[in-house]
């Protein structure tokens, strides 16, 4: 063994350390209750907990694990909580943390086919299984003009539909300056973002008002499209929201489509939460006019069980994709791609490197089966649906937009600064984490039932806080 | 115990499953040298392993860690393999896997600070630890004006980087057709793709002519600002390349830079593999100028024993980068973000959800100190000298590139046919994978030792392979 195998962390000590990493992780989870869910760390906390420098020597793995305890565990808003009902859920099991473990273990880079094969092709299979497990149009399966990719998040999908979109139109002669980008008010921050970073002009931007559902509304729609055309502006690409990240809103896919079929530009649907319902045919209304839809995105990281980052993003013409992401430096070229045979993933996303992220997927699909994806998603509907009753119920509590799926806006009727006191007190318990947000200019409190570990028994717990918290009329 | 827990996979079940996938791992890194390193797979043959539609039911884990070794295996490109010298490395280590265990356990989203103080304040401790430990310019010191984050890949560095660059001129007055991208000819593929996906004319993307040792050639560069100007054009964004991917050549950063700052534009400093280096003082000529660059990126990644997905982005500005990243719907509000006390990551990059991947550079960091990571990459720096030494003494090869660092660029005199000849029985082998690249026109075999694993008797192998395969004068 020459001197500088003898200085490696060996597979041996992997063996050693990593039984009692896993042994960490599943003590971890088994005792999830017991944490503050929100961290309470003040601002600088943590990094001063830190050494100023690394170290020059190294330092056993022990010393890792007990810092890992010591100053990560309280500076961490607890995630996988069953208490945490905040924003959206950071979905993870273990199967998926398995995958991850063997994705990291086989640390290839499956950039195009060839730097790893099953990388590619486990994807694409899962991507595939997928489009029948959720029902969606089968023009977004990879043996039609379409397929699906691995992107980290929805605002990276979002970016890469909007490219495409971009690529499209002005390949057809459009100015870039002239480009028009619609999406509700209720739309995701990402789209602002993604049409930023594609460098669409911000003044046309559109964000189209809402009804009373927080759905775009057509009307409004359709006079901004004139508007714009009126000026000799070109409608670019529609994103249309399935599951709005406020309040669940759903925009009418069918009629946005209808009109951006007759303006020839791109509609994007962003289902980054709601997607998941879909395993559950039930629970798959929002998929009405989904085959108008150039491209669609959801997010087995939000509530499919599956670790953060893996958004599924389907183009129903891969062609598309390609050609606004696309370019093959000599030192990537090689027979496979050249024999068009194969997929190169790096053409569908904006970074030239990739994880083998499908494995994860792999992992909980079949950890879980068709069977027990559909279980994991009606509970949460059934408890958000028990839940919203309740709060329905109470002469305290409005509700604030229509409840959806696992999604329930209320506020407190005594006003926005009683609404926000009881949130800040039932975050202070330590027990639970909800967030807020604005509608219809009200300060809304948000509560989404989506984790791992959330069970009957915590949405019980999350309603008696609320109802000891909350003042009397 | 309701229904819904009983039905999931427990802790329990992570640990008893954790510890054989642990041990999968630990075995496969025993076992590198026996597969081949690349992929023998045909288009089709792992998707055609696999069935047609994701299971009803539950399968048991045996059966997931069975289909690894059976599916993933043979149709994997190993990149951890010792004889693996293509392309750059993709690090991975021992502790870098544990802390993606780690990471998939705790599974928060750090999009802000307030969703785990832990997430983000580490990430930014060990940005700075680097910059001392890697002598970079304080400017780059979250205690400074500036800061580091991690990015996924050097590609979406780039991007942030021209996104900056364009929202400083754009609020500056100038109009986006107007501005100009300069970088060489020999700079990564992710240059181009970047100022595509930002918006960035095309006709206004100017790949710079390069000299004898692949160098971005100052005068054509001079010349084509000075023509840009003329035509009324803006120059934006310089990007200099600190080890191009094909030959490893080392742009002039200092004379780019002040030419950059007489110009105004931003100058992003791409040393994706190169950077690595730096943690040993006498690899540090690159950084010469540095303290020039408004951005540079390295990626731990590829040469400093930490998983994808980790770069290291540092900006000398972060207003300038937040500036152009940053927006803030109602649902992300927070005392903390308000205070203007701590840092929200998700303003740093073009996805808003990020993972914990400080985790895993803490544990490596830690786990070899400075020392250890000295010695890896002295190390490999001394193989790839004596590999150098070997080739150039040989009277069939001829080097195409100045060496350096852990890269040689050779190609047999017997023309392109031959070195691609050569290349292929080499991979062919399935004991090495090499990759190769067009250098002045010619077909030119590229050797990169950066392999965790590979330690001198892999070289010598290589070398071997080489002098056997190789057709004599």
């Amino acid at each position: 063994m020459s001197g500088m195998e003898s200085f490696l962390v060996t597979p041996e000590d992997l063996k050693h350390h990593g039984h009692r990493t896993v042994d960490w992780v599943a003590d971890y989870l088994s005792c999830l209750e017991s944490y503050p869910v929100l961290a309470t760390t003040a601002p600088g906390e943590i990094a001063a907990m830190l050494p100023r420098s690394a170290p020059e020597e190294p330092e056993p793995f022990d010393a890792l694990l007990a810092d890992v305890d010591r100053i990560v565990l309280p500076g961490t808003t607890h995630w996988q909580s069953p208490g945490f009902f905040g924003f959206f859920p950071a979905s993870s099991s273990p199967p998926a943390i398995l995958g991850e473990l063997v994705t990291a273990g086989l640390a290839v880079n499956g950039m195009v086919w060839a730097t790893s094969p099953a990388c590619t092709e486990i994807e694409t299979v899962m991507l595939d299984w997928l489009v029948e497990l959720l029902g969606l149009p089968v023009g977004f399966r990879s043996d039609s003009l379409g397929g699906g990719v691995i992107q980290d998040s929805a605002s990276s999908a979002t970016l890469c539909a909007l490219l495409a979109a971009r690529e499209r139109a002005t390949r057809g002669g459009a100015a870039l300056a002239d480009l028009c980008v619609y999406a509700s008010v209720e739309a995701h921050s990402s789209v602002q973002k993604g049409a930023r970073v594609a460098g669409f002009c911000p003044a046309n931007i559109r964000l189209i008002g809402t009804d009373e559902a927080f759905a775009m509304d057509l009307g409004a729609l359709e006079r901004a499209v004139r508007a714009d055309r009126e000026s000799g502006l070109v409608p670019c690409c529609f994103v249309a929201t399935s599951g709005t990240t406020s309040s669940m809103g759903f925009d009418p896919v069918q009629a946005i489509g209808q009109l951006c079929r007759e303006e020839q530009a791109w509609l994007h649907v962003d289902a980054a939460m709601a997607g998941s319902a879909a395993v559950c045919p039930e629970l798959r209304s929002h998929h009405e006019g989904l085959e108008l839809a150039d491209s669609y995105a959801f997010n087995p990281h939000k509530w499919l069980l599956t670790n953060f980052d893996c958004d599924c993003f389907y183009v129903a013409d891969r062609a598309s994709l390609i050609d606004a992401l696309s370019i093959t430096p000599e030192y990537l070229r090689n027979d496979a791609s050249e024999s068009g045979a194969v997929i190169d993933y790096r053409d569908w996303q904006v970074p030239l490197g990739r994880r083998f992220r499908a494995l994860k997927l792999w992992f909980v699909l079949r950890s879980y089966g068709g069977e027990g994806l559909r279980r994991h998603v009606r509970e949460h509907v059934r408890l958000s649906r028990w839940f919203t009753g309740l709060v329905a119920a109470d002469p305290r509590f409005e509700l604030r937009a229509p409840p959806a799926l696992n999604l329930t806006c209320f506020s407190h009727v005594g006003g926005d600064e009683v609404s926000e006191q009881l949130l800040s007190d039932l975050n202070a318990s330590g027990r639970v984490f909800l967030s807020h947000t604005k509608l219809a200019g009200r300060y809304v409190i948000r509560c989404c039932i989506g984790g791992t570990w959330t069970a009957e028994r915590h949405v019980e717990m999350l309603w008696r806080l609320i109802d000891e918290l909350a003042p009397a009329l």
